[in-house]
């Protein structure tokens, strides 16, 4: 008997080659790449497609002219299904710990052993939780200008926010929307210079600061916010509203990974990070944008990187 | 009159926000994204497809369990085509220059202003250098098995090379030819493990490791080919010859931008190149893998680096 064989046999089936954490974009795109090298890849994630399966209509996924979120998360998970992955779904990663040359990653079911990791667990939304936000996710309300704020094309807007990412989404649709409403909650926008300058110059956004919204409404779609200011509580009529109060990245489990100030996991461009075999892509890493066709390369990116390291390994 | 309406009568139609060179995977991608932020934006290109378009079968497009190379090209430019995006195709670009705050694109029939550019110009094929190669190009040997490997039905062929492409033209020849010679200079291939199971299981291909090409001949089509190995030449008989010895990036023009031994172009991950306001994408940039879903990832990430750099300058 092989010291591979005894290995083998005391690790059982849960060594694996590879394991993918998350079934987004990137977690499905490092799949195909994994096991079309024929690595041995377990996929580990609490469902399939991320924010992806979030977005409503996806218009900038190339290739693809129109297509809605969740038929675009069912196409990639039918391209995942057709290769003999192994996954495990409604599984939730806790932690993991390198040892010398294994990592042992423990779920709320189970723990498993692999040679590599790939990270691709992405992002949440940071939520405004207020009454009407979960009834009207995706019937108006999203958290995404730059993928949904083309469907709001001469309807008025609010965006909930007061950072970048804010003004970036005014920008972004006052060139679509009829009107857009800036919501701030402190005193003033906080922002580059130049963006403040644009949305404050445009004849078609109104800024109010000091200002929270207390209520998302509607019938089937967004008709309206409540807002509240100097103590007052007023109705805004608005048919689309954009919370951009942050991103949250999954990445608390990663308790041993360098991340940025935003808690998004820094990666090289091999998609590497600070530990040696332990790779990340998509959302949950500091890629400067967060993009359905961007997670995507990344995943393939940190696919062939976990390859290129297995091949350069000795186990 | 103001002196922005001076500026734009003296610059004419000619002053864009952003020129795309390329209209591979990352041009197309970075149009498409640019077109959605209403950037107004000129893409000037060789041809639409790129490298893509000479692909076989694509089976790691996410989304896309099966797709030829031409058809994911179609359905590229199609999406393209829906925007309102200037192009001019059959053009070739010269050289660039930047000046204060526009940089200036001479084309073999034109020059064009624009306050940010995308290089997304790819790669070519590299030539093998041996005599016969220029006499019998188009004339039984070619650099493209999808576009000319369905002439060669029921001969003899010779892939030139031992990595990926070339394990690709093996593939699409060993449906059509009548039997394939992998000549490769290494001693074994390297590619993927399903493409070398493929080409490794075939009764019609033959592998000649530790081999390479010196000569090709015939008479008006190629009719054979002299190899060299184990310091002896010998007479191939083929009919047909595919280089598949890697890629040369379409970097020339870009005189004043740094590059790596490669010759490819230095990108930040922002994409960012050294010269500030121009960006680059895709196959033609030092990304680590040239892989069609990352190319539209780098141009996906290209154009919001292009739009957040517009949104920080006043011009």
């Amino acid at each position: 008997m092989t010291a591979g064989v005894l290995v083998a046999l005391c690790l059982g089936d849960n060594m694996y080659d590879l394991i993918i954490i998350g079934a987004g974009p990137a977690g499905i795109t490092a799949a195909v790449y994994a096991a079309r090298k024929r690595i041995n890849t377990l996929v580990i994630t609490k469902d399939i497609g991320g924010q992806a399966a979030w977005s409503g209509d996806i218009e900038n996924y190339t290739g693809y002219q129109f297509v809605t979120g969740p038929d675009l998360v069912a196409k990639f998970e039918e391209h995942m299904r057709k290769y003999d992955i192994a996954l495990k779904e409604n599984e939730e990663v806790l932690e993991f710990k390198k040892t010398e040359d294994s990592i042992s990653v423990k779920t709320n079911k189970n723990t498993y052993e692999t040679r590599t990791l790939i990270i691709a667990s992405g992002k949440r939304s940071r939520e405004l939780g207020v009454p009407g936000e979960n009834e009207f996710r995706n019937k108006g309300l999203t958290y995404c200008a730059t993928c949904d704020g083309p469907l709001f094309s001469s309807k008025d807007v609010a965006v909930i926010g007061g950072g970048n990412s804010a003004l970036d989404a005014a920008i972004q649709l006052m060139r679509i929307a009829k009107h857009v409403y800036v919501i701030n909650i402190t005193s003033s926008l906080n922002g580059d210079t130049v963006m403040l300058e644009k949305v404050e110059e445009s004849k078609i956004v109104t800024v109010l600061n000091d200002t929270q919204v207390t209520k998302i409404s509607g019938d089937r779609f967004v008709t309206g916010i409540t807002i509240e200011r100097q103590g007052k509580e007023e109705a805004l009529s608005v048919q689309g509203v954009f919370v951009e109060i942050g991103l949250m990245p999954n990445s608390e489990f990663a308790k041993n990974l360098e991340k940025n100030q935003y808690g998004e996991i820094k990666v090289s461009r091999y998609n590497e990070t600070n530990i040696p075999g332990v790779f990340a892509a998509g959302d949950v890493t500091d890629v400067p944008e967060k993009q359905i066709i961007i997670a995507a390369g990344e995943g393939s990116k940190a696919a062939l990187g976990a390859f290129k390291y297995l091949a350069q390994h000795r186990f």
